[in-house]
């Protein structure tokens, strides 16, 4: 299958007309953002073809007159699967009136290098998990040594946290070294100041769609079918606030200074081809978080650094989604067992995605195993931690039916800490 | 200063002039929320004054026309004062436009006892502190023993976790016992259910009116001044759930069934006389959590367990807000610190207000110490959690300038915790 777009049929491009990701752009012209869809190369205008009657997600209201996906993703599954179809017929030509249309083109189709992109969706509340399991393994050999390095309830449980959703931001933010207290080794008394033991934590996000009821569980099925795409997420961490702050209630400020993700939304549709079985279970799981069929996707993924005033970036972990123990939609069904009510822009990190392999690890942390082994990168630099100015970028893709299905950069650079304040 | 409202005048109305608490009401009639202020045995609805000019909180636009208090938390400080100054003109009589207007008071005033109370406002993202003493003790002594009972960094940081904003829900509203993963005593692996150890905390929420920025700390005068009010609140929680699953990330489903609060929010303008000085400090505090002057409210707080199919309720608790260790500007200061944004509608939860004695004590885990001393209630039956159809109601009043300034009651029944689907 292929577009009348020809830069979306370039082999290498992240955005065939197999994905379809969905994201909100401005323009110099066009300043107040608007939703999208990439292509290859262009972007398209979603409100515009929606206006024309072009696209239809639901009978008797627009979607796409806002500045975020929301409105989109609580259509439903019905909706994304009705759009997806008549933007495919677009794209390829089964539907000639955009394709015969020049000056529907010149209303619809922009350059994607000249947008901004901008938050795709309003994040509802965000939750991370921890369901890598070697990272789970790494971090808990650090903290508590290898033989207690899995919690007990971690073969049971997708153990995660709520995390702070006001600061989600999208790739090309820059990140804050944040400010707060840590505990010197040794000391009795905490210190305050900037975070020096600055992470990143390669995640993937999933997006939710669809809402449930307040006091009413979810199957694993249904948790699957609520889920609207995936972005890529990077759960920025201050490991030296975080030793020192999370016990007994878990990570706070550590983690609530900065998450970035990447500005398109892979809808699950086109991660379709893609979908594989978690990995083996060491012990049955209870039967609410049993999964009916492949639920996890192979998605390759990498962590490039760049250092700070270095000329390239080094390649530090490669990785694949395959690790994760816990689907998305087990996290879900989890999630909502409780009684806890879901919502449209909710977002679920997968926790860290590190795989056996020590350049398989998914944070520096875990690299430069807590600072003790630190990184050389190929521009003869050394890394434990990052310094300010430092890039790091996140990437990923599939193998589809139609190539590559990419996710686009997460990337996110390092700013200096603020000036404290007069207390 | 007495009111023209009669009822606001009666002695031990929680709902004097001096207090003007905001809420969102609807009646029989008016079925869309609106936006209202309560004076003793009346609501004013706040959007039909303002369309009269009687109020106005912004000078180009309207704050009161939606079903939230979000835009008036928004509008800040100055607006604030200027809306609590012309409600008080108003309904003391200095401004006789309502007054001795009869159709107006047709139009604007209506019983309180008739209106149905909704959501007063939207909650951004609600977090949880710990920041009782006598709580983090008594729950220390239980899981650690009373010689590790407070953690290293209790007397340092107000500890605290992201909640879960989604499941925050007004007075009245029932409370469904949640299903999850427990592992009984001695047991290997866990076994899934209905929690049966099912509690409640009763806490104080501070209202956060105004937003900050991103990357951006804050003094603790700053958040103090952008605290818009108080409520109630009762952080239903899950014993059972939350011992299996809090290692290491903390409490999450065990706090995200239900998060109950007072319908009426206490503006802070009204707890003015009441400011009273946090606890000595035991050790010092950094300089970004000290403050410049008396930031926590002599407020004084009971809960009543009224057991299912009782014929009345029994005070089980009585302790004052006097107990928590960190004021909530004091929270909110250390929150922003990393550079966390603060939004329009945050809520934050004091922690549980527990005092030195065992009647202070602000949950059945401390009350029935984990469950081994039950307790007896005035009608004879006993608890060590709460059971289906028992109804928790926390009260708070304090003593203003003009007598009692109440919260008004926040009050919850457990329901029985749904039918398991076909998993």
């Amino acid at each position: 299958m292929t577009s009348w777009i020809d830069s979306a049929n370039a082999p290498g491009t992240p955005f065939p007309v197999h994905n379809l990701p969905y994201g909100v752009c401005s323009s110099a012209v066009e300043v107040k953002p608007w939703c999208a869809v990439a292509l290859g190369d262009t972007v398209a205008n979603l409100g515009v073809l929606e206006g024309w009657g072009l696209i239809n997600a639901e009978a008797d209201h627009p979607v796409f007159t806002g500045s975020s996906l929301n409105a989109f993703m609580a259509a439903g599954p019905a909706a994304w699967r009705r759009v997806r179809a008549q933007l495919t017929d677009l794209f390829t030509g089964d539907d000639p009136r955009l394709r015969d249309d020049t000056r529907r083109h010149n209303g619809s189709l922009l350059t994607r290098a000249a947008m901004r992109t901008h938050m795709p969706f309003e994040v509802a509340e965000y939750t991370d998990f921890y369901a890598g399991r070697h990272h789970a393994c790494n971090v808990g050999s650090m903290v508590r040594g290898p033989e207690n390095a899995l919690p007990p309830n971690w073969l049971h449980i997708p153990i995660g946290y709520n995390g702070r959703a006001s600061t989600v931001v999208v790739s090309g933010t820059p990140v804050v070294r944040p400010l707060g207290q840590t505990r010197p080794p040794g000391a009795e008394a905490p210190v305050f100041g900037p975070s020096r033991r600055l992470d990143f934590e390669l995640e993937l996000g999933a997006v939710v769609g669809v809402p449930n009821r307040l006091g009413r569980p979810l199957t694993v099925a249904e948790a699957d079918a609520m889920i609207f795409g995936y972005v890529l997420l990077n759960d920025w961490s201050a490991r030296d606030l975080q030793a020192w702050e999370y016990q007994p209630l878990g990570p706070f400020q550590a983690k609530a200074f900065a998450t970035s993700i990447s500005p398109w939304v892979v809808p699950a549709a086109a991660l379709e081809p893609v979908r594989v079985s978690t990995p083996p279970r060491e012990v049955p799981l209870l039967p609410y978080l049993r999964e009916p069929g492949p639920m996890l996707y192979d998605i390759q993924l990498e962590v490039d650094l760049q250092p700070a005033g270095g000329d390239r970036a080094t390649t530090i972990c490669r990785t694949n989604y395959r690790e994760i123990y816990y689907s998305a939609a087990q996290q879900l069904a989890h999630h909502a067992v409780c009684g806890c009510a879901m919502r449209t822009g909710d977002l679920l990190g997968s926790g860290t995605i590190s795989g056996p392999e020590w350049h398989q690890r998914g944070s520096l942390l875990e690299l430069a195993w807590g600072g003790t082994q630190p990184l050389t990168l190929e521009t003869g630099e050394t890394r434990s931690f990052l310094e300010d100015g430092d890039i790091v970028t996140l990437t990923g893709w599939a193998h589809g039916d139609g190539g590559r299905i990419g996710f686009g950069p997460c990337t996110g650079q390092i700013a200096p800490a603020p000036a404290e304040p007069a207390w």
